[in-house]
Order: structure tokens, then sequence, then C-alpha cells
């Protein structure tokens, strides 16, 4: 078969009913307790799907390894010696109230564009790399995309190790006890490129009906934490023009940061998911209030405006009601954009193929985002019903994941057959 | 002494230091632990202090009677046979974090109006009685103004008893327990008026620099709780325009509960005090969200308007962000209007007296709201600093208190000697 012939190389398709057996096969293992996946990162049932993954890998005719922080890597040679590999994965691991599909599709998705090539005796000049991330989620340790993380630089590997769950267990320790802990240096690697294929975890794609999104950027994020200091009162006996209610500051700030937000949709996005009030009784004004606030741009220059406002805005908050403030960034990493290369062969696969699609921004983290910063780099996404995810009754449907993988294998193919 | 000589009877005034010497010394009685007082309703310290309180009413010649539900009637004698008594009380038990002057005040002026016509050798025409009413602060066995509200028939007798602390101690058994459940038939007594001195426990007489304040009229009151049910969604791939945000109608909720009070200023009050949302988390729009109000104004119409105004409010921040929501009342208590006549005593006092004072509505409940339900009444208010009140840090003045305590001492002088 000769890939240079795009008539030819669309007939490709991978294999849906295959994908989807495996999805549920890998699904069995840590399952929740309504329908979904609790398999958190290092734990037995973390191992277990591992094992099965490879296993799987090793039927395909892979070569794996594993490397000092349980990042898989497992490999489809090329034609050409040297030649630097295509990559493409996710993560296995779960939140604990996880969906099916969060990440294993990204890996089962590379396991299945390998299975369709082998199908096929499709030959690359570039070996293709499929991988399996350690502790995407951070559910049970922290940080998130931890050991993407560390093979990006970002962290130092003894620094990962030392990380602890609730119950005080140290991450290095129960790498090595689950049987993971590799012999590969973490970031020994070079990558000529990075495909992930992710659930939307939005609702966007499913509202416009269409099938692939391709992430041109991830957004930036900005936390922020603001305490406002009022003074306790009653209720009744304190009259309106004597308060300095904290309750007030903090419903005009959730106010401010939504209209600052609005102001600049498509382009960003403002919560305040996490909110309280002190003394929090009925028939008492609030002597202090606190406020979390998340927002999130792909574009820098835009998030430091929002965060700037909300500042300000919290100030002459504080000024009109008679209140004291405190205002922390508690995170903030900045937008990530990937490799136009990489863009456009994840676009030009989705055109080939017939599929609808449209560009989108990432506004969850992943992998991608590390990776991006050692790697050329791109992300392709499917939808995911009611954009519902991080829940186990995240669901799609079988053709929404075999399109992405449809799209995932093009791309990848496109970077592995070219010089 | 002529009491019918207005020049005479303004020189009578109570006696400052006694009047502060019996309030500090019951106020070691169940202390703070910030230098105010824990002595909670049928504890063994509210126990200890009712005795110290017989003790000196016995000690000023007065005739004890306890009723079935522990309320204290200490008398002192009129001219006239069958004469109706002209009370004055309020209450000795405390706050878990209470102060030393909220309630305890309005009982040990009433002893030192006692002792005053006691020192002068006044005669009055009918009984004075004073009243302890028995838990008045509900912060053990709820409700509030317990036993006055079964003294003015609001309460069944067995229902009272019923009650239960938070580790399911009957009020009845801690009552009898105590020794205080007495044998005289609750709401037995008529009551020519009745007088109650207190702490105003809001900032506007001290800001005003005003020794007393007359209340006309006691708030009525209304608390509302609402549910706000919005969609969790994540804070970082749910767009603006897409989302269901449970904290933003609750915000938008505080917002105007604070507009509708503000408009009606100094006629109304509004707070929301307590608030809470879910999931909490600082990356989730919320998917719910419960905001507790209360609305109080002296003018039942305006009550009735301003809920009127927060329902229909609440019906248009639901449909705006898409939210449904559950709107109930949880309580509602009619305004108090005190009797013309025993406000007029009051305020006459003042004039008489010289001290500065104004009209005031209390914001807070007191046992005289149920009282004037089954006898002409009024109270007198005077500063506490800063308006701060239900804590340890609750403070007055002797020359305020003795201010309060003389006006206490004329209101009821005045109806004690007429017909």
């Amino acid at each position: 078969m000769t890939l240079s012939d795009p008539l030819v190389a669309t007939n490709v398709r991978i294999h849906q009913e295959r994908l989807w057996d495996s999805l549920m096969d890998i699904a069995t293992i840590g399952p929740g307790v309504a329908g979904g996946n609790n398999r958190q990162a290092l734990t037995d049932e973390d191992g277990e799907a591992r094992k099965l993954f490879v296993t799987w890998c090793e039927g395909a005719g892979l070569t794996v390894s594993v490397d000092q922080i349980g990042n898989i890597f497992a490999t489809r040679p090329g034609t050409e010696t040297n030649a630097l590999p295509v990559c493409m994965g996710s993560h296995l691991d779960t939140q604990p109230t996880g969906g099916r599909f969060d990440g294993v599709l990204g890996v089962l998705a590379g396991l299945e564009v390998i299975r369709t090539l082998n199908d096929q005796g499709i030959q690359t000049r570039h070996p293709i790399t499929l991988v399996n991330w350690t502790n995407e989620e951070g559910s049970r340790f922290a940080p998130v995309m931890m050991a993407s993380g560390v093979f990006a630089g970002a962290h130092p590997l003894e620094w990962a190790y030392d990380r602890r769950d609730a119950s005080g267990i140290r991450f290095g320790d129960e790498l090595e006890r689950i049987g993971w802990k590799g012999s590969f240096p973490v970031g020994g690697l070079s990558m000529k490129a990075y495909f992930e294929l992710h659930i939307e975890q939005g609702p966007i794609l499913e509202a416009e009906n269409v099938d692939i999104g391709i992430v041109t950027s991830g957004q930036g994020l900005t936390w922020l934490e603001i305490d406002f200091h009022g003074r306790s009162a009653h209720a009744g006996s304190t009259p309106m023009n004597r308060r300095h209610d904290a309750a007030l500051g903090a419903a005009r700030l959730v106010h401010l940061v939504n209209a600052i937000a609005n102001d600049r949709h498509p382009n960003a996005v403002g919560t305040v998911g996490r909110l309280s009030i002190e003394p929090n009784t009925t028939n008492s004004v609030a002597a202090y209030a606190q406020v979390a606030i998340d927002i999130r741009s792909p574009v820098a220059a835009m998030l430091e405006e929002m965060e700037a406002e909300i500042r300000s805005g919290a100030e002459s908050i504080a000024a009109e009601i008679g209140l004291s403030f405190e205002i922390r960034r508690l995170q903030h990493a900045a937008p990530v954009h990937f490799a136009p290369d990489c863009i456009s062969s994840a676009r030009q696969a989705a055109v080939a193929l017939g599929y609808s699609h449209r560009d989108i921004v990432s506004g969850a983290g992943h992998d991608a985002y590390w990776i991006s910063r050692v790697a050329p780099s791109a992300m392709i996404m499917c939808p995911c019903v009611d954009g519902i995810s991080h829940n186990e009754a995240e669901e799609i449907f079988p053709e929404w994941a075999a399109a992405g993988a449809d799209v995932l294998l093009h791309a990848v193919l496109d970077n592995a057959v070219k010089v």
C-alpha cells in the first residue's frame, strides 16, 4: 500500500468494534459504583490495567519499556534507523469517581492505531510509540499531570517520588510496590511529534454536532483566593447603613467575575466554584467571606487583564462596603499553544476522512500540555455526552471514539511517513 | 415624699454603683472564656444566678413566687388592695458566648428600682413585680423567648417541657433538676403594665450619642430559605453561555436582598447571613446553592412587600441563569407595636430626667414581644459599645446602665402611682 496516495490512505480506518471492546474490557478493572471507574494512580487496579495494556501491546508486536516514574512506552519500529518516534498516548488512571473514557480513550485509540497499521501491513519511516503517562489525574497524589510533568522537566523526579497520598503513602514507594518503577531514564525519549486524543470534557462538540475538535490551545489558568473581612452584627438591630457585610462583598465579586468572563466569551471563562462565609448563621451579618476564583483563557494577555480587573474590582467592592481584603494567587499556568504543523496534520486528517470538525480550546489540563514543552504536539478531541466528565456518568458513543481514533491514526501516519 | 410633685420625683435616681456592683457580682456566675458569660438556661449556673437573685429580692423585702416554667416573680406590695401589678423584668440566662448585660441589665435594673423605692420610702398604689423570664436566649433549648411565650399563651406548657437540648435532655426534666419548677400557674398573673430595659444590641444610640432609646415597635421578621439547582460543570471546559451556575444565582440574590432593604432604610433590614454552595470546589461550576434570608421591618405591609419582591426576584434570577429553585418560609413573626401609654411613660421619664432620647425600633426579639400580647408593654434601651452583643465582648458603661434604670424607675412609678 502506498501511503502517498491519499485515496488509498483515507480508506484506512480503525476497527470501531475492536476499539470499543478494548475500552469495555479495561473498564472492568477498578469498577466504580455507578458504571464508571475508580482506578486511581498506583493502586492495585492501576497495576492490573497496566498489565493488560502491556499484554495487548506485546500482542501487537510492540517493544515495551518503562521509565523510572512508571510511564510506559510501547514502540512499533520504523523503517529508518535513528528516526525519532512519532508518539501518541494519554493515561489509564482515573478519578475516584471517574468515567471510562477520560484518558483511557487516548491510550486505547493509540493501541487501535497500531493494530490497524498491523492489519494493513503499513510500514512507516519513523517508529511509532504509544505512551501511558503515570498519574495524570492527581486525585490520589497531587499534582495533576505529574509524570508527564517530570518527563518534560517541570518537576524533579525525586520531588515526585516524595509526594504522599491522604494516608501518607509515598508515591515512590507505591510505584515500586505495584511493580511499575522502570529503569528507563525519565525524559530520555526524544519525539518527532506527540498526539493525544481525549474526550472534550465540555459540551461544545456535542451541542454543535461536530465529530472532531482540533485543539489549537490549552487555556492558561489563574486561581485567586480573596478574603473579605467585615464585621459580624445582629441582622435585626444593625441598620443597613451601618453594616460591613462580607457576604455582600463576596456576592458582588461573584457577579464581577461572571461579568468579566462574559465580556470575553468565547475567549475566556471565569468561575467562583468555592465560597464560604462566617459565622454563617441566618441572623448575623457575615464578618468574613472567602471566595476562590478560577479564570482561564488561551490568550495570556487576556488572562492578565482579567486578573487585574478582578483585583481592582475587589478593591472597589471592599471600599464601597467598608471591608478589608486580601487577595492571593493560588496557581498560575500560562496558556499552551500547540504546534502548528501538528495541528495542521490533525485538521487535514479530519478533512480527508470527511469528519466535521472545528478548532477548539481545551479548558481542562492534559499530559499534552507538558509534552508540548519538549516536542511538537497537538490534541484531538471527540464529544462526550452533555459534557459530563470526572463523573461515573461520563459517556461517549462508539462512533465518536472511532472518528477520534481515525483522525489520530492519520495525523500520526502523516508525521510517521514524512521525513 | 409626694410623687405628684415632679420636681421631687425627678430627684429620685437609682444608685449607679450599687446597680453596677450587682451586675458584676452576678457575672461571676457562669463566667465565659473571654470576659463574658456562659450561663445558659437551666444549667447549674442558671440555678445559681437565680438563687443569688432571689436572695437579693428577699433582702429587698419582696415576695417571691415561681411559676411552673420557672419564671420568677418578686413583688413589692402596693397600697391599694387588688390593684394589678406594674411589672418589669428581663432574663438572667445568656448565650454560650454571651455578654454580661443582655437580659441581666433588665432584671438587675428592676431590682435597683425596688431598692431605690425602698431607700426613699416611696409607696405606690399598685404592686410592683420584678420578673426573671426563663430561657429567653433559646441557645440551649429552642425556641427563643420560650417561657414568656408560654406565659403569653403562644406555646403550650407541655410542649415547652418536651423541648430537648443537643444532648437530648428534656427541658421539663432539667427545670426540675435545678429546682426551679414552681407551682404558680403559668400566665396566672395579670399586669397593669410591663416595662423591659435592655441593651440596644445595635449601634444606633452610641453612634448618635443618645442616652435612651424609647422602643416603639419590634420588627416583624420573615426567614426565607431558597435552593437553587443548577448543573455541576468543569470550570475550564464549559463556556460561559452553557452554564447553569447556582453560585451566580445565590450571588444575585444576596445583592437583591441588600437592594430591597436599602431601598427601605431605615424602615427595614435584609440580610443573607447563611449561604452555601455545592460541590464547593474551585474548578467546578456550582450545581447547588442554598441561601437563607432574614428580612425585618416594623411595618407589616412592608415586610410582606419585601418577601414578594424576593420571591419574584428569585424567580427572575433562576430564569435568567437557567436554574430551578424552591423557596420556603422558615419563620414569620408579625411586627410588635408597644402600648402608646407605656411608650409615653418611658418617653416622659427620659424628658423629665434630662436624658437625651430617641424613638427606636428593636431589631432583636425580647420577652416584651410576647408580654405585649397580654399586657400594655414597652421597652427602654440603653446603648452598648459598638453595637456588639451575643459576644463576650459585649460592653456598656455604668452611667449608661444608670440612665436606663432611672428611666425604668420613673416609667414604672408613673404607672404604679396612677389609678
